[in-house]
């Protein structure tokens, strides 16, 4: 089969430049051109006959970029921030008319996505979880961005589970955690319990020589379950990367986060 | 809704004695009776009218058991581990023709059936994977069941992964892992990279004070996700049985696993 | 060399049945005698030429029984915990003017004892270091005592590696850990950042399945440094134990804490 | 107090690099002079008055260069491996003639002497211990050599103990490990009980993603107790450098290992 021809946008950035190594390094990839600021993005993809376009330039450009790859005829495949939902979903309607595939995702480390995922469907069984999420001693803010989403991914999944109990007038079966409610628990040292974000215990740790770190754990009736990822270095989103430009062209839409293509 | 009724046999029994108090604290669950050897019971299923029968019996009398619970209009949920594979089939067959739900599974601690559903899937992604048990020093073998079936389940989803490449001709998507081609290491100290099964390195550290754990340690271009496993008590098979119990009478049909009845 | 004569007293008690049981698996001990509530100790120390006498009876007669037993003649072990400081004192000076070794120790847990002391020396070289505690869900206050020691014994060790510094007036050496002087950090959760114990952050978590477990983490430009203990059980006293029974007999006076024993 | 003159040797080469940022980054070192190959280093020290020269130049002149700073009046601190245990001698004779300080260590990795020094320590109390260490895919020799030089500390202090036992005629309190005589053992897979050096099982993780990683760890009765260091970069090497720049010139004679400076 033919190999799926991809240009990189914003080329010359430090993802950018990381992404034409990752592109150059695959068999079943072509890199048939890289482009810049300046550079007229449409027309390069026309020329190269480009099916996919990464791009990861900045998030007031991306936007106009997305459109002019559907339009020149590729499939994008973004990893820039800051999109709001409208804008969104005015993408997704565009890519839908097309019946082209494309991804817009914040996070492409396949290893931190992949967390969120088991850690939504562990805590169907264990409702009892905690998060703790180490990093660097530069790190300001606290609890970190991907703490803060996958506990939103284990609240949701606990929500469901609870609806589909009540559906079932089982509440047994799937109630509450009981971290929602332990009115008894007694902190001599404040915040020593951590805090909480959508009812869930979260541990932020800020020490040098730590880069981004995070673990999920759930405890059961004799038993821990524990779900770790750690992100050592930027050369960790090349693997969502590459799945994503491997998968944008057998799409027929455009998705928003790598966590939704995973199993297509 | 009302109670499912649930009867233990094999009552008497370590795990039974736990069986019997894991039921009692469901609120949806009901306790009808409790048998064991010399008992009756066919007899006592009918006349408790239990809808799920729980079974930690020996191996040699667990076949008949299915075949009596099945016959008595119950739901068997069936713990004893050295069914044959021609058993399970024929016991299958017989749930089948009486659309009855059911079912046996070797290992019902949920938290290790998780980990090897969750190590199968991130295979997918991070083709490079090893695994780490650890036991007391008393277990004489190595490695354990558990890592054995952990590394049977990774071994079936790299060869899926590979088969569906292949057929893509896209070889490079999910070339065999690393570790399957590594011919230049050098072992100073044999026996330092592990075992090998099924091509998966596989490490057995055997240690007083340790009970039962596990890790699947996946490594991937600058980053590395580690699921793992603890569990130190008996108890830790509970949650999997009551599972189990609320699952099989809306099931028509016996499985064999704890896995396959996850997603029910 | 002769057997050290032991007498087991409140061996009744779990605790007392646990250390009787593990004095009988050591070759190098002898088991002369059990006393409980209502036997006469003293008494039971002479006619049984008991050299060793360990205690773990309740608080309010174990002033009395050490008082009993350095009288009749024997070195005692004493896991009670509850002494004051005066007391402590009072029956050290006891035992220093009959020239005779013995032990009270709040925590036998040898390992739990063996990390404090671990991080007392470690971050004299990495002074930037967290606490977290990780115990079952019925655990009510946070964080644990031992985590409260540990961090004690970390800022008797940073307090002196500073005092030091200052004498050379090499501050820099020493600095006081990052941690204590970080204003900028900005707790989108509240809590998130842990407690903060004599300016060490501590974080506790408290799920099921989880018995008593702690990690220090300490970190450094490029690297981390951690070190953790897990004690899943009771018998986790009994290492600690048998050590001060060996060693008390040639002591020459009456220590409070294991760690004190340590290098003798 | 006056600062600490300090002259960089090799300093344009990566190490001295680093060497040079984080000795400018210390308030009580003062940075006086870079060397390379082609300078005349001995000259270079008097003119500058240097105190402390560091030196992590090739073996091949290393030897050289430390009988150079020793004549020239400082004191040096060696990053370079592959000195014969002869050359060493004849350099702390040299050294022990002149009442001068200075170090040769094969590892700088604070953090990673550390872990040997307190496992040295610990197997004292826990004599069951397993090493388990996990590098970059690309390692090709197993076991590491931080690991080999670990189990070489366990080992001389188990001896120790063991020698200390016997003189006592109490062979039960320092018996040699369980694990250098349980003949019953069965690998179904040959290997995963992993490598035994100097009679400690040890296992070698090889995964990418990974970098440096060691675990020492320790089981009891009840109890765990894991050591554990990881060295994601280069500049894990700074701190011990560092610390090693302030104490020589306060010792009289050269030492081999940064071990043996801890408690200087």
């Amino acid at each position: 089969m033919a190999k799926i021809r991809v240009l990189v946008n914003g080329a010359k950035g430090r993802m950018g430049q990381e992404v034409v190594r990752a592109v150059r390094a695959e068999g079943d990839l072509e890199l048939v051109g890289e482009t810049d600021f300046g550079d007229d993005v449409e027309r390069s993809i026309r020329t190269k006959g480009a099916e996919v376009v990464v791009d990861f330039t900045q998030p007031d450009v991306a936007i106009e970029n997305v459109e002019k790859i559907l339009r020149a005829g590729a499939c994008p495949v973004v990893g820039t921030t800051g999109f709001l939902p409208a804008d969104v979903e005015r993408l997704q309607d565009a890519a839908a008319k097309l019946e082209r595939g494309g991804l817009i995702a914040p996070n492409f480390a396949l290893g931190a996505v992949l967390l969120m995922k088991f850690a939504a469907e562990a805590v169907r069984y264990f409702p009892d979880v905690e998060v703790i999420e180490l990093h660097h001693e530069q790190k300001i803010d606290a609890p970190s961005g991907t703490a803060m989403k996958t506990i939103e991914a284990i609240r949701r999944a606990l929500d469901g589970a609870l609806e589909e109990a009540l559906d079932d007038r089982r509440a047994s079966q799937a109630e509450p955690p009981a971290s929602d409610d332990r009115p008894q628990e007694k902190e001599t040292v404040p915040g020593s319990r951590g805090g909480r974000y959508l009812g869930i215990p979260v541990h932020s740790v800020r020490l040098p020589g730590y880069v981004a770190h995070q673990e999920v754990l759930f405890g059961g009736p004799g038993q821990m379950l524990t779900l770790r990822h750690d992100s050592p270095s930027r050369s960790s989103f090349m693997p969502g990367v590459i799945l994503a430009v491997r998968k944008v062209p057998r799409m027929n839409q455009l998705y928003y986060g790598l966590e939704e293509i995973l199993d297509l």
